[in-house]
């Protein structure tokens, strides 16, 4: 039942082999380049990107789906932007249904051919990159440099690294195989063996707020690339950058000669629990999610008819014990913190310091002059606010401004958090983050999630408490990101040795370019799948193997 | 953390690398010969594993595990000999803590020392494979023959696919990286990272009567070489196999300087219901079961902290359109309806032939005559006791004889069973399958599994109608295969994409020397995790995947 590729394919066959390379070396690869720079992308791409963007506004999105029966407009920009983008709504059993009829032409189209179409279907996104990263911008609030990064190249670049690994999960056996097995001295048994790629059924992608590209394609794509119909249900706050992403798709898809429905949108009015729904159909049955831990919990309790991929809360933690270079230690702590106001599921929350202080490079520092240091670097990103807000970019929704008020409670403030004024958006909601002092016993404060600029700076009995609170904080709650600061190589071993036991991946002595809060697709796995804060990371086998099975058939030479 | 390998790694490597190439190959190949010839094996070997396995009747078995409280002796043999052997017995406490207190050096050790220790255990527990077999024999009430191949050739030939597909997994990406980003006209950032194969946790793995080995060695050797310590839950009718297996592995463990706990045996006490405490323990991370889908089905709803992977019942069905070789067809169904007694869960059950009848190369056959040729085949095979025994084995307990009691109501009999004396074991309970006549409307009769020597020939309005009661029963009680009879290719095409559709493995045509029950190490899939049978394959890239996690860290080169 498999035809001969698609010409799609041998087009894209060099960048296929490429990423296969990457993922086998974990070094460093870009396919997209990440910089917005006139000279990567030519002159006109930024203002046809953001023309692009604002034709979307106030308008109906060009989706011409099955089954709509209304419009839908929900989104509300961080930067106080009036969107108004009203997107195709209806029925759910329209939506499965469309689905449903794609998948036996796209099944038996083949690994290649798939994979063809998958790849043609990023170039058009990489084609559209600024307009995507103008989308992503006014729904989630991220600055524009950051949402061109994060949400259209390093989101290209997961999905890429998800095709990847589908690709060569769906291609490490054989199509065909020939078996030949000696009978004595009669012949031998002959038997000519297919083995067929099956998709499980409907992926469903559940988008989140904050990166609603970046933390869907590799789901998104590693099910559409072994067969499966994807139905994307974007954040209410974030629509448009997947509702983009489905357009293009179906666009590509169309002009290959497949169904459009292979890949849907389904919009949500408010207070509709669409994805609840969407879950519990026994024809979807991957469902790949990023949120809160009470929503992922529920899916993986309750969607049992699916293959359940989670991305929930965490409590990231700087284990600090002493450094050889003090000032860089807490500028990288302190860009960790105000990159996009601490709203990245990355972003550093429990900072475990010694009470009596750290040994460094500048001498002995005690707690109060290392909390003092850390927030001092805050300070300075943010002393400018028209440079500041290229950083922070604006606050996603109002569940942000309530912790940040309840957080003032918990404990001593090192740092406060400002509303700062966004030269361009004067009604963008933009806050600079919050430092709380709290005591190695508050652990019904930080032993749990505060997602947004809220961290806190935790006095400890010695490290060795440190590293005991950060393997059972993460253990119990999980986390994304650890990062350790020691200039003692026993210390360092102790922590990989704790990052070890709680499943967590560990950085060490961040000091200059390269953050906690972020992962580099092809080379670090993006969360590990070892801890309460997600069940699988983005992306290795384990992500791909379980979206489609193998079925094989038999018959004699 | 990770060591130098031991040197049972270069001992057995040229295995492994073969193992390696025959799971990306999928022809024919096996590690393990089959045949239990004194030319293969040689002289001595059949009679001194007769001689161990009799060593352990009536005594103590030999196994010293921490929280040992009592002995338990729990299995009667299908053979009616008496067995008496005492396992140990004593405290799940105990158990789960000694294999987390080994987890740790194990998982330091590294995927070549680990791989490496797990194939000196299969090689010793080739050493022994009459020992096993003859364990297979009185437990399970295969037949000797069976009891070698199915449970002690294959088994080990199944245990080290799982060991390469887990090699393949655990080494696909390095243990460790160089990664080095441009940074403009600066230095590039340089950084060396790490990648941990972190296992999950305990593995727990429940056996069942039937198979005891070869079901449950790719779960267990999956777990184990991907770090996990595992517990083996047997079947309390056949506990012997796998107390064998646990016996050697923890030898070979010790003598290799690590934990024999990694690998521990929980015998259970009548009613004791250990695997549901087992399974919901939050240290057991893995379960791995063989067994009834009621149970199966409460694992996957309740063992949330774990990965399940389930093999359950289902309905194995025949299609039967047409045959260029009536004789052989009849005579290969009927051989898969006697080999022991039907209690595989690869028999066929449902055999769905037209009511008109089927073109032969003898001509038109009605469908009496099609169900007279399979009966007539079962009646020749089982007609000569002493050489019948040899192939039926005996009935592996009383819920087998129960069915066979209950179906007799169901339908018209076109073969009744027969209780069949055994030459050289006169207690042994021996009985030759029956098939039973139903119209197509007959669902709530042949929708469900009857495990054991039952099976039905359905009268089908059409090839048409039994593809389509093909596509529904298998798609709504799942199967473990299926197999069709047609000259035609349309049919053949036709039946292959109803097997697409239901997610089941179709052999066509089978009418030599290959049985639908058999699958075959390295190139058949056995179980396809597409329907309800089973949630997996034995074995594949997703049965592997998820029993380890890859943990990271990074620091600045």
């Amino acid at each position: 039942m498999t035809e001969t590729p698609h010409p799609l394919y041998a087009k894209h066959a060099d960048t296929l082999t490429r990423a296969l390379s990457a993922i086998a070396e974990r070094a460093y690869w870009s396919a997209y380049p990440e910089s917005p720079s006139p000279r990567v992308y030519g002159e006109t791409a930024a203002a046809e990107g953001e023309a692009a963007f604002r034709s979307y506004l106030d308008a109906d999105f060009p989706l011409d789906q099955p089954g709509t029966t209304d419009r839908v407009a929900t989104e509300r920009s961080p930067f106080g932007v009036e969107l108004g983008v009203r997107y195709p709504h209806g029925e759910v059993d329209a939506l499965v249904a469309a689905a449903t009829a794609a998948l036996p032409a796209w099944r038996d189209a083949g690994p290649q051919t798939r994979l063809g179409v998958c790849l043609e279907i990023l170039a058009r996104l990489h084609a559209h990159v600024f307009e995507l990263a103008n989308a992503v911008q006014f729904t989630s609030g991220q600055a524009f440099v950051m949402a061109f990064q994060a949400g259209g190249a390093h989101a290209l670049d997961r999905a890429l690294e998800a095709l990847a690994y589908a690709y060569a999960e769906m291609t490490r056996h054989p199509a065909r195989a020939e078996w030949e097995k000696p009978a004595g001295k009669g012949d031998p048994l002959r038997m000519t063996k297919t083995f067929h790629v099956v998709p499980r059924g409907i992926g469903l992608v559940i988008g989140c707020n904050t990166f609603p590209t970046w933390n869907s394609y590799p789901g998104l794509f590693a099910s559409l690339a072994t067969g499966n119909p994807v139905i994307v249900k974007p954040h209410p706050g974030a629509v448009l950058p997947l509702a983009i992403t489905v357009r293009y798709a179906r666009e590509v898809l169309a002009e290959a000669g497949f169904d459009p429905n292979l890949v849907l949108l389904a919009a949500e009015a408010p207070g509709e629990r669409i994805a609840s729904t969407l879950a519990l159909r026994p024809e979807v049955r991957i469902v790949d999610f990023t949120g809160s831990t009470e929503y992922g919990d529920w899916l993986e309790a309750n969607a049992r008819q699916a293959a359940v991929y989670t991305e929930k809360a965490g409590v990231n933690t700087v284990v600090v014990d002493s450094t050889s270079d003090f000032a860089g230690m807490c500028r990288n702590i302190g860009f960790s913190l105000v990159l996009y106001s601490g709203q990245m599921c990355t972003t550093p929350q429990n900072i475990l310091v010694p009470a009596d202080g750290i040994e460094t490079d500048q001498g002995h520092k005690s707690f109060d002059e290392v909390a003092a240091g850390i927030a001092g670097a805050v300070g300075k990103l943010t002393a400018d606010p028209a440079r500041a807000v290229e950083l922070t970019g604006a606050i996603v929704n109002d569940g942000v401004l309530a912790r940040l008020a309840e957080v003032t409670g918990t404990g001593e403030a090192v740092l406060e958090s400002r509303a700062l004024e966004h030269p361009a958006h004067p009604d963008a909601v933009v806050r600079t983050p919050t430092i709380v002092r709290l005591g190695a016993d508050a652990t019904t404060t930080y032993g749990r999630e505060w997602f947004g600029p809220i961290s806190f700076v935790i006095a400890t009995d010695s490290t060795e408490q440190s590293l005991e609170i950060f393997r059972t904080t993460v253990g119990e709650r999980g986390a994304l990101t650890a990062s350790v600061y020691s200039s003692d190589e026993k210390v360092l071993d102790a922590a990989e040795a704790a990052a070890l036991d709680a499943g967590v991946h560990l950085s060490c002595n961040l000091t200059g370019g390269v953050f906690v809060n972020q992962s580099a697709a092809f080379s670090d796995f993006h969360a590990s799948g070892a801890n309460p804060a997600a069940n699988a990371a983005l992306t290795d086998g384990a992500y791909v193997a379980n979206r489609f099975r193998i079925v094989q058939s038999r018959r004699h030479a």
